[in-house]
């Protein structure tokens, strides 16, 4: 089955993304001008302000918004600082590069003429007023040219165009493509797609075990992993598979208090990062496993398991307390999980034979459509 | 300019290593026979059985060995646990498939019949007798197809047929080519190179930056990162490289002590893993940057270094005491930064201007021949 692409995403231009800096701008000088105040609203980016929507099925942030005002010995400093993020940022636009929190960090990092004080004193102090302006401007840090790590892979029958480059990722070997930070369009145009699903595996080992077997060829899914915790690019390109390509997006996580966190990330978005929900939060992304019940339903021995600890505890009770698990029969995986004192690794499957996962565990799996929502 | 492959590299194949395997059964079932106390010979692995060779100029393994007996009452438990280990990679030959440390554990771990004592408590256990199985049959981890991490990528002048797939990493945008964990002729072999050198950087973020600008088209060489220390399929492809194409392998790491240290590893091998730096260490790989004396010779400000604190004193006094690091200039450079009282990252390069790493550091430092070796 082709897939056929439903809508085609755009992202800002540099043109578009430098005139918003420059409004910034704008606002500063012109207050300077009018003898007035400089200063500029910005949406608060606190707990207080983000709380889950539930008919959009993902955290948001709420309209409340904070001045930021030259004139206050509370803010110059933060006010100066974004000054000099803003130009930092509008420098990547004009020369369209890109370049990472750190990076622009030590760009803007300087001591000031006739004093001993540094503009920024670490990357702390950097990195939340790059959150400001994205929130700010309404722009996804991408589009500021702000990229994080590159940890992804992906494979399948997926053909993109990697900066100009024109990539079959059915033709990439065992090892896979590597998944670019910013996977925006016009950085990664999506040309075809023929999967039926996304399979979007947390760890490294079970991505290396399917590639190995072509489970992508024999289920015609793409796989994805972004080593752990999926980095912004991989959750980016499955949201754009979803979006663009409308594939179902199924996730195996181990089953333990973190998979169910990275699970709910990837579906609902994160609290920190609320403000970018709308464009990174995939909501009807399904949770294929590990479930606390797989162990059973799978015969693997009591002894694979991992005693909870007193963090894992906690952390499973306050996972279950969340507004976004809810259902039913999430209460009942956390419970499940919580009554059996045990947590399990996706790598547990292997004490069956070194093949289950590709041969047993995920074909029965997607058949009864065995997966958590 | 097309460099020429000089050798071909060759592993063992699934039989040969099946035999070696084999070869361990049979002395336990010959002994059995001949009602013999089943034993076997295992090179110590222990600091007291490492040296560095300078002429080889890597770490390397003496010649201590142990008896590991089974009627034995400290030695039976991890005899049992040798045979099990064996087994399992047995079966992967037999199989062939591949898988990781964390899989092996899990798949020899059970409840001994009959009581309530695990065949392996954790994957402490295990990781041990792979190790030592490696150095009894003198094979590489990836021949008795173990994985480690695949978190690399390449990109450059090169192409590769990476499990029968024929990738030109030259066209792989700006994402690059996600290189496997095992990267042994058959698994990958290099079908055509024409780049002058090898560069390895240390952070995703350098090689990004690199990736973004072309660097490899405007300096054609060959970029590959590891993404921290490099894993072993990154070392192992550097290493083919250097000895199949005779490409130069220069390192760009951050200045300070844990960058000196991964360079080491990748030139001399590890302690650790001493028994491996035949086939992993490249001892003539040069260290290009960044140099304690960098800073100043590019004009950074001292605010962009970061104090070194207790540990990285310590270590750092302890780099220089290693043999490998006697050199006049090594001395010099590790005394520099302890004078300094500063390390530097490689980001820092960014406070000049985003794509300084590009356009001014690294073209003077290649034209300057400016490395330490």
């Amino acid at each position: 089955m082709v897939a056929l692409r439903v809508k085609r995403a755009r992202r800002r231009t540099n043109k578009e993304v430098a005139a918003l800096l420059e409004g910034l701008a704008d606002i500063v000088v012109g207050a300077a001008r009018k003898k007035e105040d400089p200063s500029f609203d910005i949406p608060v980016r606190a707990l207080s302000n983000v709380a889950f929507n539930p008919k959009k099925r993902f955290i948001e942030m709420g309209r409340a918004k904070t001045a930021r005002q030259f004139f206050n010995l509370g803010m110059a400093r933060k006010f100066m600082q974004t000054m000099l993020i803003a130009d930092a940022l509008m420098e990547l636009q004009r020369e369209d590069v890109t370049t990472s929190l750190r990076e622009v960090y030590y760009r803007t990092k300087h001591t000031i003429k006739g004093t001993s004080e540094n503009t920024f004193d670490d990357q702390d102090e950097s990195d939340p007023i790059i959150e400001d302006l994205e929130v700010t401007l309404a722009l996804l840090r991408e589009e500021l040219h702000v990229r994080a790590k590159s940890w992804g892979t992906i494979i399948g029958p997926i053909v993109i165009r990697d900066a100009g480059d024109t990539v079959d990722c059915s033709r990439q070997g065992i090892g896979g493509k590597t998944v670019p930070s910013i996977v925006e369009p016009g950085y990664v145009d999506i040309l075809r797609c023929s999967a039926d699903f996304v399979l979007l595996v947390e760890k490294d080992t079970q991505f290396s075990r399917l590639s190995e077997d072509k489970f992508w060829k024999s289920h015609n899914c793409i796989l994805l992993t972004g080593n752990g915790q999926a980095p912004r690019g991989v959750r980016r390109l499955a949201r754009r598979l979803h979006d663009e390509w409308k594939l179902p997006i199924l996730v195996l996580m181990d089953n333990d208090p973190w998979g169910y966190y990275i699970y709910s990330v990837i579906k609902q978005g994160s609290i920190s990062l609320a403000f970018e929900s709308e464009r990174l939060a995939i909501p009807d992304a399904k949770f294929l496993g590990l479930s606390s019940r797989d162990p059973e339903e799978y015969g693997l021995p009591r002894n694979v398991g991992i005693k909870l600890n007193d963090k894992d505890i906690a952390r499973a009770k306050e996972i279950a307390g969340y507004p976004w698990f809810q259902k039913k029969e999430w209460q009942q995986e956390i419970l499940y999980m919580l009554k059996s004192g045990l947590k399990y690794e996706l790598d547990v499957l292997a004490n069956k034979n070194f093949r289950f996962l590709t041969t047993d565990y995920l074909p029965k799996k997607l058949k009864q459509k065995d997966w958590l929502d």
